[in-house]
C-alpha cells in the first residue's frame, strides 16, 4: 500500500500545497489533519528572509518532505534558476518544476519544461514535473529521467476535477514512475477518482485552504484518498448501460 | 453529525443492500466493513422459508436496521401487498418502497409509487420510496408523509454514477426529510460526489457485492461516505473557470 | 423524411416557442426562418383579447400549427380548463400539456399530468404532455393516448443541453409515439445531439428569441435538427475509447 | 462569413480526410456532398505510385486544395521528410504535421512537432500543425509562424468529441490563426460545438467514412458545421442553473 519517489517509501498519497491558508497556525494543523508527508512551496516566499518564514517554522517539526516548487519561472532558465535557490535554502534535492508563461491560465509550457527537467536530472535533482495531461509528453519527461509527473486534472484552482480523465487513463497504463494528480481537484470526489483510475497520488493546495474549515476539509481529502485507492485495489466494477437488478425479480406474489 | 430516520438516530450515513453477494459470510463481512447501520433486502427471497435464510442468520447478531424492499412489485397493490408481508415477517414497520413495471431497466413508476406510498403511510409504514430524481415527485412523496426520499443517480446496477446531478441539487434545496441517493453509484467517488451535493446518505449494493474484494470495497465506500459529508459541513469552494494561482506569482527572478 | 403527429404530416422537426421575443415582427422572421410548422404559445397570453394578439396577428398567414399550452397551470384542473379555452379561442384541439406547481424551478408534476392526459384525450384533445425524462411515465403517457411525449433534457431556459440523455435515450427506445425534446436546448448542438439519438424532433425558444440575432439563430437551429436527423438516419459510429488511425500508418520511411 | 489559410479564402469550414473510405467513387460522393475545400491526404498512400493513386484521380477535377499530412512520422526529422516529399509530389506548400511517436493511441508529440514546424516554416511551407489540446504549445506553434492550430477534441477515431473543450476555449481566446479542431469529432453535434466555441473549422474523417452512408453523412456535417457556426456569430445565450419560463407565469386563471 506504500509507494515511493525517489526510493523514499511515503504512507500518504495526498500531497499538500502551503499557499492561501488564513494563518500559519491553521495551515499547520490542516497538514496535520491532510496526513501528508510531502509538502510543497513556493520558492519566491521563502527566499528574501528564510528565518522569519512562518511557514517553514510552523511546521519546522513535523515530519515532511519539503517540496519547493519553481511557481512563477516563465522558462527552463528560470526555472533551473529557482530550482538551484531552493536546494540552497531548503538542503533537498527535490524540485517540483512548473514552468507557466501564462500568469491568467496559469498552464505549463510543455517544450521548456522537458528542456528544464533534462538538465535538472543531470544536476542530480529529483524532478517532478507539472505538465498537461499530455501522455506523450509524460512518457518524454519519464524518459529524460523525472522522478513522477504531475499532470494536471484542470486549470490550477478552478476546482473542476478532472476534466482530463480520458487522458490521465492512458498516462497511468503508461507510466514507469508515479502519476500525482495536480491542479483541479477541488472536493474529495475528485481525489477519489484520481486515485481510482489509477493514479499514485494527488496534490490538493486551494480546495483545503479556502475551504470554510481547512481543517476538517483536509481530513475529508485524506479519507478520500484513502478510499479511492482502496477502491482501485479492491477492483472496481465495470460501467454499463442497462439495469441489473441487486435484487431478485422473480415475482414473489405468485 | 448524526442524522435521523423516523426518530431513529443514525451514526453512518451508508446504507447497504444484501443482494448478489457471493457467500452469506461475505456479506457479513462486508457488512461489518461499511459499519452500515441499515440494510435492506428483497422480500421475495425471506418468504418462502425464513428460517433457513442465509442472509438473515449470518446477520442476526449485527446491529443492523432490516429495511425490507418490495422489489419485483409492478404496482401499488403488490408493493403494498409486500410491504405487509415484511411487516409481518420482519417485525419492522420499516419499508423501501420499489416499484418498477419495467423488467429491463428497473427504473420506478411515479404514479403507483406515490399511490403506495399514500396508503402505507395511512397503514403506519415508515415509507422510504426509491423514485426517479424528480423534484416534483419527491416533494409530493414527502407531503404524503413518507420519512425520506430515494432518487436514483443513474439506472439501477448501472454503475454510472450521479447522472441526475442537477436534479439531485434540486431535491436537496427543497426536503423536509433525509434525501438518500440510490441507484447507479459504482465507486467511492460517486459516494463522496453525493455527500458533497448535500445528500443525508446513499445507499450501495452492486458496487460492493460485485467488487473482487467486497470487505475492501465497503471499507472505502465508509471512507468516501465519510469524506463527502465532512466536505459538504466544511463548505467546498466554488468551481470556476480562470485559474487561480495556489501560489504568488511575483517574478521571484528581479 | 417527413413524421406525423395525429396523422398530420410534417416536414419540419424543429417547434418554435413564441415566448421572449423582442417584437412581433421579430417573432415572425425567425418564425419563417427556422422553417417550424408547429408553434407553442401560451394561453394566458392570448384570453384578454384575441384581436390585439400581437403574435397572432403577425404570423396569421402563415402555414403553421398553433400548439396552446397550459404554462402557469398548477394542477390538472387548472390545465383541463386552460386547455378547453385553448381551443374555443384557437379552434384546435392539438395542447401542450404544462403543469409545474413549482414557479422556480418550473419541473412538470408527473401524476397531474398524468391525470390530466387521460381527461383531455378522453376529451378529444390531441395531447403533447410537458414531462420529466422518466421513461416510466413516458410509457403511461402514451398508453393513455398522448399523441406524443415531451421529456425535458434540463430545466426550462437552463439552456444546459440534454442533461437527460441517458433516460432519453430509453425513452425513445420505447415509444410508439413522436418523441420531442422539450427544455434545456440552449445551442444547435443540443438540438442535433437530441436528433442523433432518435429522438423525433425537438421544441426551442428561449435560445432562439433571447439570442443576440434570433433569426440567424433560428436557422441555424433548423440546420442543426436536419443535420441530426441526416445522421441519424445515416447510421453514426460508435465512440470506443483507443485511437483508430483515419490514415495508415505503416512507416513510410522505410 | 468566409475565413482564410495562408492568403486563400474559403467558404466551408468543413475540412475533410480521404482515408477509411470504401471506394474512390463513395469518397469523391462524399467530398462533393461535404462542400470541403480542403482535404487532408496521408503522403505514404500516394508516394509509390502517383499515377495509380485512385484517391487523386477520382478527386481531380474537384475545385479542393491538398492538404498532404505526415502521418506515420515518430520525429521531427522523418516528418520534414515526408513534407518535402509531398511538397514534390503534390507540388503543394501545404502540409498537416502530424507526428506520433506512439502507434496505439495516435497522440502527437510536443517537442518535436513544434521542432519540426519551426524548421518546416523557415522551408516556405505552410504548416498546419496537429497537437494536444495544449494552449501553451498552441500558443508557441503560433509564434514560430504556423498558419493554423489543429488541437484535437479526443484520440483519433475515438468518436468521443469535444473532451478537451475547456482547453478548446481558451486556445480559441488566445489565438491569432485559424484553430482548426481535429481529431475525435463523431457526430454532427460535436462539429456543431467546436464551432459554437468559436473554432475556425473543423476537420472530420472516420465519422463520414466509417458511417452507414457517408455521402448523407457528409451532408450532416456540413449543416451542422454551418449550424455552428452561425449560433457562434448570432450569438448564444449562457447557460445558467435555475429555470427560466419561456412563457408568461402570471396565473391565467384569476
Amino acid at each position: 500500500m506504500t509507494w515511493m519517489i525517489d526510493g523514499v517509501e511515503l504512507q500518504s498519497r495526498l500531497l499538500s500545497g502551503s499557499g492561501k491558508f488564513g494563518s500559519a497556525s491553521l495551515m499547520r494543523a490542516a497538514l496535520e489533519a491532510s496526513g501528508t508527508e510531502i509538502v510543497t512551496l513556493a520558492l519566491k516566499r521563502i527566499e528574501h528572509d528564510m528565518q522569519s518564514d512562518d511557514m517553514l517554522s510552523a511546521t519546522a517539526d513535523l515530519p515532511l518532505h519539503l517540496l519547493p516548487n519553481t511557481s512563477g519561472a516563465k522558462d527552463a532558465k528560470e526555472a533551473i534558476f529557482a530550482a538551484q535557490l531552493g536546494r540552497e535554502l531548503l538542503q533537498t534535492n527535490w524540485v517540483k518544476l512548473e514552468i507557466h508563461p501564462d500568469p491568467r491560465h496559469l498552464l505549463p509550457d510543455p517544450v521548456e519544461t522537458l528542456l528544464a527537467a533534462e538538465q535538472l536530472v543531470k544536476q542530480g535533482f529529483t524532478v517532478l514535473p507539472y505538465c498537461h495531461a499530455d501522455p506523450v509528453l509524460c512518457k518524454r519527461l519519464q524518459e529524460v529521467g523525472c522522478a513522477a509527473v504531475m499532470p494536471l486534472g484542470s486549470p490550477i484552482g478552478s476546482n473542476q476535477g478532472l476534466q482530463t480523465r480520458d487522458f490521465l487513463q492512458i498516462i497511468i497504463e503508461q507510466a514507469s514512475v508515479p502519476v500525482i494528480v495536480d491542479a483541479g481537484i477541488g472536493a474529495p470526489s475528485h481525489a477519489a477518482e484520481a486515485m481510482e483510475l489509477g493514479a499514485d497520488a494527488v496534490l490538493v493546495n486551494t480546495a483545503i485552504a479556502s475551504s470554510g474549515n481547512p481543517v476538517v476539509m483536509a481530513r475529508a481529502f485524506a479519507q478520500a484518498v484513502s478510499a479511492g485507492r482502496q477502491a482501485f485495489e479492491a477492483g472496481l466494477a465495470g460501467r454499463h448501460n442497462g439495469a441489473s437488478a441487486s435484487s431478485p425479480l422473480t415475482a414473489f406474489l405468485e
